[in-house]
């Protein structure tokens, strides 16, 4: 773990709250933030933790972010809402929008608010898993910009548009978050680090055949000549490629359509984001008996993590499950942070006026970051 | 097309139509079970049409499904209705429940219905269709018989489990329906026919390690000894099968779970079907200006299809697309009905004592059929 420093969840905490406040958000909306991001790296999504906080930097620098921004709420039923979040945080229009979704799902069983005119909202799963909190089954989803060909295609045309599920169970609920690639850009980018080739099914060069060379599609996807990540099964129907397509269109059907905001295709376009979400709650009582669907779920998931392995395997997997071990085990022994992210953030504190050694310890002063690919 | 007979739809019509009066159903009945059916031949989904009279035959005989079942109602909200199929045709069923779906969220905006104790409904697109003829979005979903293997596992504890979803839009609408399954049952059964290697990352067989070999899976999958098909995305998560085996569960979520029906792996056990499904309408009106959000989609598709083609490939389709000009081509020049269904109708036919000749043609008496696997 040379790679990284620990720190414990209170002292990123404390980073994060006071530096989003220093940008000029409100205690409420920097907590908000923070806790978007944290989720991501207790849950070991590290790349939707402090990871992205020089994204955020960078975007808030150039105004693609206006941290002024209130989300106005522009069409409106009692089982649903359409918001303009006029360039504002994702995190807090993304919590704005799923407390509305959570209110109105308490008073009308089922509910549906959508937002336009976003920018990134972080991990789906946070948003699903407010409603899940609260006992409430809980969907959410956002387009991104374009990184997803589709089926026979050879320009990205959809946005990694990760989908969340989330519904209650006991010892710990389902919580499925996942995009409708086959894989992210980050893990192109790890590859490309590696020098590692791709795997087949990943990724198509500018002339839409398959490439396995990470650096090769990365600089297409950079220079906008085309190519970009497959979806969820690949380049052939044999595959299912076409089904992973399906499913990235769903993810703009209640983000982008439904809302009347950007698509994938032309968001991050001329200094605009125009990022889409959805969120969809619905409470189990609408079912009947709603402590009954919870115990059902959760005799149904007992029973697959108990299910006979493959050889080889020793552990079957419920949705979820490998997030609630890690969050656990990083509020105990805290979280490590990699160096590299450590140096964006005490680039990010002196650009604040931020006492970094105060913050992160002597330990951050000692370290040499690499440049952010991120301009 | 040697081994295909030509007929008309209505040719078709009639004989289904008469076959099901002549099990018992009602006229209304009889039609709508005959038309979820005939639509799977029109859109080109052979798997799911006449081809599977056979099934329903012996389904019926054996008491699996129950004629004269009417499903009731045994939960309500204004949003949601909870209904037991009491073991009825599941084309009959679901044409109700997505029915009620319908009329309650052109009250309420949007309304989720649920199904336990049914049997096989056919395509789940049909359902979502009749939603989107009537301007409104729909989703439906099915769980079906235990085949999807979940990731690291090698028995098969969800069924192929599809989700559909059509969304309205011009000249044609948004039909996505596809298995949450790398590729279906049926597909092992061509491959075993032909004599071909399963692809990669298709199946398993009953050790949990991949095979490309079509009968050892299938006579895994028939003698119960483990095995199965593999969630979209394959066997390893870097090729996102916990991806495919995510949407399983939210198939599962919608149907089995919230209805407090049977999950796949306990169906078709002991001579109860219990196959469980889910209806969801959302009428677009709920997020402003409905006609607005259909244009909306309805130019991001037009964009997608003709967005670059990759080399080698001379067209990108949209979910649907290809099922709506199939069944134009067929209205127009007839359904090519497989020679072995045809003799499987023929059966059909003479245990009902209907007139072969005069519904299927002095054709079908000449042909010879091959055994149906389905005892």
């Amino acid at each position: 773990m040379s790679n990284y420093l620990n720190y414990s969840y209170k002292e990123l905490k404390t980073f994060c709250d006071d530096a989003f406040e220093k940008f000029g958000f409100s205690k409420e909306e920097s907590e908000i933030i923070t806790d978007v991001l944290l989720l991501a790296d207790l849950f070991g999504i590290e790349s939707h933790g402090t990871q992205r906080l020089v994204r955020y930097h960078k975007d808030i620098a150039k105004g693609l972010i206006q941290v002024k921004a209130k989300p106005e709420v522009v069409f409106e039923t009692p089982v649903s809402a359409v918001i303009d979040a006029h360039d504002g945080m994702g995190q807090v229009v993304g919590h704005f929008a799923m407390k509305k979704a959570i209110e109105k799902a308490k008073q009308t069983g089922i509910a549906i608010v959508t937002v336009r005119n976003s920018t990134h909202y972080g991990i789906a799963g946070y948003y699903t898993k407010m409603a899940c909190d609260e006992g409430l089954i809980g969907i959410s989803t956002t387009n991104t910009t374009a990184i997803m060909v589709p089926t026979f295609g050879r320009k990205a045309m959809l946005g990694s548009n990760p989908i969340a599920i989330s519904f209650p169970a006991e010892p710990y609920p389902f919580l499925f978050d996942a995009s409708t690639t086959v894989v992210t850009r980050g893990k192109l980018e790890v590859y490309n680090k590696l020098d590692k080739p791709l795997h087949d099914g990943w990724a198509i060069d500018s002339t839409g055949n398959e490439s396995t060379d990470a650096e090769r599609v990365l600089t297409c996807i950079i220079n906008k000549e085309g190519g970009g990540i497959l979806p969820l099964g690949g380049s052939t129907e044999d595959s299912g490629s076409h089904k992973g397509y399906g499913w990235g269109m769903v993810a703009e059907l209640f983000s982008s359509i439904i809302s009347m905001g950007t698509t994938s295709d032309k968001t991050n376009v001329g200094g605009k984001g125009g990022i889409c979400h959805g969120f969809m709650v619905m409470d189990p009582k609408i079912f009947g008996d709603a402590e009954g669907v919870k115990n059902h779920l959760s005799a149904y998931l007992d029973e697959l993590r108990n299910s006979p392995k493959a050889e080889g395997k020793d552990r079957i997997y419920t949705h979820g499950e490998k997030e609630v071990f890690a969050m656990e085990e990083r509020m105990k022994n805290g979280i490590n942070v990699n160096v590299n992210t450590v140096a964006e953030m005490r680039d990010l504190a002196q650009y604040l006026g931020m006492d970094v050694v105060k913050y992160l310890g002597e330990k951050a002063m000692s370290i040499k970051g690499k440049e952010s690919l991120y301009k």
